[in-house]
């Protein structure tokens, strides 16, 4: 489905709005907490892969219509799911489950800045997301949790690798292990994002940090992000390496755009 | 030694017992706070080999009798090892140690969740112990201590690579390097334990984790413990293709079981 | 340029002091905050090697003289800087980056604990040096902060590596692209530093460290320190082994000695 097809058959499930270089995703399906359908999935993939490629975007921020950041998968329009066999359902599923997985990989691949602003719920592949983001601001109302086991699930998105990255691996196997809920201040003690502001200022806190994103040095944002990216599991003497060649780099394009 | 020997010499260094689906294994010289000898280690392992399989068992809990959890290595019992060489000496200790340190190995491999209940002293293998499990609970009279270099050892039984992962490279570095003590809250202010609460309402606390681990689906959890096990140092590519395929599996197994 | 060499031309780039096996490093340009500079880098090198290699050498303490620690790179200096084509700057510039790094490659190398005594500002080059040391204490008075993106660089020195295995994925892109300044107490907070004391009784905070170290097992920190080294990439397996045949070689040192 291409996001015109979706215009046609009702609401935009994905709002997508460039302001200063800023690229804002509003994932829109508000009455039920931005949980995702294959249909939301296919719009957010194609405006990431724009985002990504958009020069005119310097940084990209994921947020929610409503009430919810994103609480899942909407298990209501999932029940409706059905194949021939369960060899054919679980090819669909793998498949499915893969290419939206894509969403995930190009927010933490793409070489400029992604900001999660949490705003509510953020669920299973919802927190995911958030965490597939460089950096997740949230506001006092918001509300996380992994719940992928609780629903006899192990967690998809992509969301084992980010937050074992982010959190260590204890804390990471309490997230999906333990299926805690955390509100805002909780989730800024454990280390689930890194600010928490209040409600009405939300919005307002995040522009100015994408609007710092988009005015820096775009090489050396791509730069730094890369780094930082490969920095787990490289050796040192192979960053030693990138960071001399990419520092020598920014040096030129510095000079040239003096 | 088998466990059965063990019995016709003496106390059994290590008390099993399965209740609703949960392995408690207690280590049991309460009078040398759990210091670990070649014996402790031969039941130990023996029994986390048969929890590791046992279809029955949902969850592991490690804990000590009496006021310690394991202070480490028996030294007293150690001064009276001897070889006919030090070439003898060295080739006997490395399979001894080799050996010994699956028991680690299988509480972080083992597809189920692992718990420490920290009851008491936690130093040198002990404090390894208690990091390879995947979740440590201490109540309020637990001591934490690496100890390792104080006595001239650069650390076994896993322990520097787990704490790594757990705390980090610069905390993992003070642990073992510095040889601090940290009671209770400073080892959760640390980031050694997870959670710390009263020492007589431990036992409470654990077996209600435990018991929310017996009645999780056994698949999800499987599937959660080894993916978040890989995420150090697999790619995200990796990652994301492991979970693919593990959540549709779930799905197909929780379908079986509707 | 040798360090006698550099003594002819004016003050010492890089102060060198053994005491009671403590090897004390001081960048000594207080009035320029001990910013980097070609010939500071040389001699920090040659310090940096033959304390790695020097037996009396137990331990390595980095600091500044006067107000700062080290402020980053020399931009007065730099501005000063030639070459005849944009190509030949480029090979010179990545030559220059790639044999300074090696400063902190063997700061983190080397089989004895390095501490970065941060007395004042760490920016820039200055806060990959800090990163590259074992372990980091601060004065009230130190300020530390990337500030790399902020002119227009994407990170040099190991830092991006460096700070990603101290303060884990999240942490570290934040310090790196976000370039906020961070006072002790909140370096402290974050994780960039293990302990802050007061400006006064800084040097004999660190002295009672640097002395510990000293009067510790030599065999035991070098091979503790190379396990912590490994553990962010090796697999457990290879942990297990390591440990297992240094614990028994570092067990025959010991009574060798006894």
């Amino acid at each position: 489905m291409t996001a015109g097809q979706s215009i046609a058959t009702g609401a935009e499930p994905v709002l997508s709005e460039l302001v200063d270089g800023v690229q804002w995703l509003t994932l829109n399906r508000p009455d039920r907490l931005n949980t995702v359908t294959p249909e939301l999935y296919d719009v957010l993939k194609a405006r990431v892969v724009e985002a990504a490629s958009d020069r005119r975007v310097k940084c990209v921020v994921l947020t929610g219509a409503g009430k919810g950041f994103c609480a899942g998968k909407d298990l209501k329009a999932a029940a409706s799911e059905q194949s021939e066999t369960a060899g054919e359902w679980l090819e669909a599923r793998i498949e499915y489950l893969r290419a939206s997985s894509q969403i995930s990989k190009m927010l933490h691949d793409m070489e400029k800045p992604t900001i999660a602003m949490v705003n509510g719920a953020a669920a299973g592949a919802g927190l995911s997301l958030a965490a597939a983001c460089d950096f997740r601001i949230a506001g006092e109302a918001a509300i996380l949790t992994s719940a992928f086991v609780k629903v006899g699930l192990p967690g998809d998105m992509g969301g084992t690798w980010f937050w074992t990255r982010i959190l260590g691996a204890a804390k990471a196997k309490r997230l999906y292990l333990r299926s805690e809920r955390f509100d805002a201040q909780a989730a800024l003690a454990f280390g689930l994002v890194d600010e928490v502001v209040s409600d009405d200022g939300l919005k307002a806190h995040v522009s100015v940090l994408a609007a710092q994103f988009a005015s820096s040095s775009v090489t050396a944002l791509r730069f730094a992000k890369a780094a930082l990216n490969a920095a787990p599991t490289c050796s040192l003497d192979e960053m030693l390496e990138i960071e001399a060649v990419n520092t020598a780099l920014a040096g030129v394009d510095a000079a040239m755009q003096a």
